[in-house]
């Protein structure tokens, strides 16, 4: 039985043997310090044995992320229990987020408890921790599964799935309680020092609206105090970078569940955003010699079946309508404009010359997310895809596709927004089933896009398999302030759809080809991109996208204000947003306001301003007061606004 | 019993007495002259037999559009009663445009006829009107229009009809053919000199695509063979002139009907004019102060039950549709924002000082109009709206109404546009049905209105019971081209919406009050918009608006290509969208192009140009060729862009 490490070093055992005594095995102080392992890939915990040839990771009390995952989701288990301690409670599944930072343990009850119930929780955890209480864990079939678990529906399904996926099952348990659990844990709670049970809220069984309502407790889990205050702390941070808190302050977009839920309304404010936005990214668009189309927002049912989305894609669309009452014409919502664009380019029969033939739309798109995945503008059901597709001859994909990452990496750089890699995605040439078989066309297209990739100079992670079935695609990877990984940008070479629809283009001898055709985003959805960018600012945005630009604030004399009226009209005439602030409060409170909304601006306008014709300004986070004509103060914010600064 | 005549008098008669002795007996020469009749308003023919008390608008051969009705649907009759002379087609309906130009007769035949057969229908007629035959007219009750009509479907489903507006069936007979119509006809074939029988077409019954297809004969007759070719030059002149027609030249817009009849795809070119006109339209708002919002472009089906749309409005509505499959929301497409303008009013609590406050959205709206009824651009099923909804308190609501009429002309004086009239609707006091009550609030607001109109000098039409059910409206009303009266923009009053809603703001008092609502299109939708100016341009669009605003044409040397591209790049660098004509063709041929496709400016690029840095410029439909320095040649034109001329 041989077991590879992570090193590439292989050891023998002759029969089963735990994770743990691997460890051991393989060093006194790393069997003290290992927590858990990876096996193949799946977490598991120490007392899992092996019994056949495997793949080690193992997984010590230094390996920071994915020590805090253990960590936490053990903190979730403890907690789960407490819960069914105190209450009786069913426990219905227990969560952690991806990075690590916070679990969440959802449950039946009844009477449900109230948020003065939390402190009992707390409690009873902190008696675990303090006990060193022992979690027993045992890998059964199916079978026993059932039976330890057979009261509780919401574990039992867990187990189907978890048996489903590794052909076994795995229980834990403390006390009189059993959990069924796919995620691995620290048995030797001494790894864990401190817990936070914090927040209770409610959420649908498998987030579906259609299931039942159940009770949800956050918290979080660290190897020491120190630890647990600075993840509370930087979550907090987080929470206050979120894009819905600060939306709060700036007025960007609103919901309404009469209107529906996950259909942004934009907000005076935010259209200013998104507007200047589109204006930024169509002056590029336009650079790069794109044209720009509009197509309708939805399509006839057949239209998707052509294009092959209805097979690949309907679970992800709102469903089909009627035309008029008793009308037998089937529409949908478009959830991608790629088919609307194939017609767009059939509108006449195009030539060689033609191409290549860059349609850009900033194309409002619908999907269906289920109502629990919803949040801010972060996932929506309406989305402004900030769309494009390019139909390119062969002999053009590989400049064009240079061109393509140019503009996507000059349009971020121009927001600001940074690369943090770039992953380049190919078919598995095994997989006979998802791929359309050309082997001759995806090596050539798959090779042509890496040499692309060495003319770059581009860092990127090849991913064998992720392509999409109709071709090899580019995703350009950015983290967001709230540390998520997120596809900003992406281009995709396409082979098929042409095909589905018959584009084709007359070459020099007048015969009909095949055009390739390029899918580009070009920064994804604007409501994204907003809450990217609100958070990444922190709502502190640049003189370009602010909604007010200038604000004036006038003080003393009824003079002062009817110059400030002038200067508004003013700012008014060159497209500059302005704002008078005539509140009746003092200086200082109006300065602070103007600064909690963070306005790049503050004119402070009194006697002398009025009598000279001038202005005296103050920037956002800035004491200094600067004095100047107005004309030069307009001159100086118009070129500042033209440039983007 | 009394006849009231049109200028006010009134004769006496003792017994039953027709049209035509009526007429005869006021005048000999009117009794020649006169060829029909309006009985309290209804057309009528010379044999109908006035029993009662009524007014009376005698029609006679000098009546210009009146009479034109009347010969037209004469025209029509004679047409149909040849189709089933000729073939035995069975006659379904006749028709006539309300301008009186053209006639259509819609029937069904097996097998169908052939547009060869055209001849043999118009040799008819001109039989019909050499013989002076003569029709006949039965008014007749509805047993009897059943048993003539039995064998014909949609004669007997017009003869119900009728029966039950007029409570009698006209029944017209020629030979063996009885049709049965409501529209009046001369029986007199002497007033009729001429019928042109031309072009064949298929049509549902009823306009609606589930119905038989039937085909149809188009048409148009006359009192002279001059006025007949008078007539035929003015139809194609306007053909020439539809929009549809120019479009073929200057692609703006598409359909696809995999994508859907009547969602117009726009072109690049369109989207260009689009563009602009928003631009200008947006900056109009801006000058106003309005501020712009986005909301989504669909809304629960409860939405429109609170908003009173779904009672009222259901019929022009796409049909509702669930979200993700097995989903439970209800869904429908959006035939108007109110409702979405009011939820952003409510988003936060207003207060006396924030209104009026005037929330424009060009916003995309669908609604259902029959297959039969799409019309290029003019009638679509997507549109995008020139919105606003403006909430203000009742002592704002005059000044308001005057700066969105005042916003409204000059919006449409930039583009050109100009208006024919303004109606003024007001409520029916007597109809208790369609109004809600509040007489003190209805009699103020229309005096109100009726004031700003007269404050505005405005010469308006009054209209009594054509108010909308929730306030009184102004409707400024155009003649397009074609010649078509169309309402292009509307300022309309709503007490309810708000109500229905529960929208308030703050007083001065810390009360809360209900604002009142203005509904403001400005200028249509964009669909229409650019259809009309196509049409009223015939396609000859101004700089700011073209697509292509300068051909360059290089001719001779290398070198001179060259400098054109230079030009290009740097038009292209102040937003002016040029092309470069490639193309191996002479330079007068290059030129008529550019001329066909109505470019403003084409610059003859030779040695001489590329020598000295200059251009030649020749602009539409000018001989004159002008040199320039190149960059006074820009400096020229990006003013003529900014100023719109």
């Amino acid at each position: 039985m041989k077991v590879k490490l992570l090193d590439g070093n292989i050891k023998e055992y002759q029969k089963p043997i735990s994770i743990k005594d691997i460890a051991s095995n393989l060093g006194v102080s790393l069997g003290k310090s290992v927590v858990g392992a990876y096996v193949n890939k799946i977490p598991v915990d120490l007392d899992y044995v092996v019994e056949k040839d495997i793949e080690l990771e193992l997984i010590t009390n230094k390996s920071d992320d994915k020590y805090d995952l253990f960590i936490n989701h053990t903190s979730a288990l403890l907690t789960a229990f407490a819960i069914n301690d105190i209450f009786g409670a069913k426990i219905a599944q227990t969560f952690y987020k991806k990075d690590g930072e916070e679990f969440a343990v959802t449950f039946e009850v009844e009477p449900r408890i109230g948020l003065d119930e939390l402190e009992k929780i707390q409690n009873k955890v902190n008696e675990y921790l303090a006990n060193n209480d022992k979690i027993n864990i045992e890998y059964v079939d199916l079978e026993t599964a059932t039976k330890i678990l057979k009261n509780n529906e919401y574990q039992l399904f867990l187990a189907k799935k978890q048996f489903a996926e590794l052909n076994y099952v795995t229980i834990y348990s403390l006390n009189n309680l059993k959990i069924v659990n796919i995620q691995p844990i620290i048995t030797d709670l001494k790894h864990i020092k401190a817990i936070r049970v914090q927040q209770l809220t409610g959420s649908y069984w498998l987030d579906d609206a259609k299931n039942i309502m159940l009770q949800r407790v956050h918290g979080m889990g660290a190897d020491s105090l120190k630890e647990l205050n600075s993840k509370i702390a930087l979550i907090e941070d987080r929470k206050s970078r979120d894009h819905r808190t600060i939306n709060k302050r700036l007025n960007i977009f609103g919901f309404d569940n009469l209107i529906g839920a996950g259909l942004p309304l934009w907000l005076p404010n935010g259209v200013i955003i998104k507007d200047e936005i589109k204006k930024y990214l169509k002056e590029k668009e336009w650079e790069y010699d794109y044209i720009q189309v509009q197509t309708p927002i939805m399509g006839t049912v057949d239209l998707y079946k052509t294009s092959g989305h209805w097979d690949h894609y309907r679970e992800d669309m709102f469903q089909p309508f009627n035309g008029g009452r008793g009308s037998e014409e089937q529409f949908v919502l478009k959830p991608m404009s790629c088919p609307h664009h194939v017609s767009l380019y059939k509108q006449e029969q195009r030539s060689y010359r033609d191409l290549p033939l860059r349609m850009a739309e900033h194309a409002l798109q619908h999907r269906y997310e289920s109502s629990g995945s919803l949040t801010g503008l972060e996932r929506v059901r309406a989305m402004e895809l900030t769309d494009s597709h390019i139909f390119v001859r062969p002999d053009q994909v590989k400049e064009e596709f240079k061109n393509v990452y140019k503009l996507v990496q000059e349009a971020l750089k121009g927001l600001k927004i940074e690369i943090d890699y770039v992953s380049f995605s190919v078919r598995d040439p095994e997989d006979k089933e998802k791929y359309f078989q050309d082997d001759e066309m995806w090596n050539h297209a798959e090779e042509e896009l890496e040499n692309v990739l060495k003319d770059l100079k581009l860092n990127y992670t090849k991913m064998v398999g992720e392509a999409a079935f109709y071709g090899p695609k580019l995703d350009i990877q950015i983290k967001t302030a709230q540390n998520h990984e997120v596809t900003i940008s992406t281009i995709q070479l396409d082979f098929l759809l042409p095909r589905k629809f018959d584009a084709t283009y007359v070459d020099q001898h007048q015969k009909l080809q095949r055009p390739i055709m390029i899918h580009r985003g070009l920064v994804g959805t604007y409501e994204r991109l907003v809450a990217i960018i609100l958070e990444q600012t922190n709502g502190i945005l640049p003189l370009w996208l602010s909604p007010t630009q200038v604000e004036i604030i006038p003080i003393g004399d009824d003079k002062n204000f009817e110059y400030a009226d002038k200067l508004r009209d003013k700012f008014k005439n060159e497209f500059i947003r302005s704002h008078i602030d005539l509140r009746d409060e003092r200086l200082a409170w109006k300065i602070r306001e103007a600064q909690i909304h963070k306005i790049p601006y503050q004119l402070v306008i009194g006697d002398e301003e009025t009598k000279n014709n001038t202005i005296t300004y103050r920037q956002y986070a800035s004491e200094e007061e600067i004095t100047m004509p107005t004309s030069e103060f307009i001159t100086k914010i118009m070129k500042e606004i033209k440039e983007r600064q």
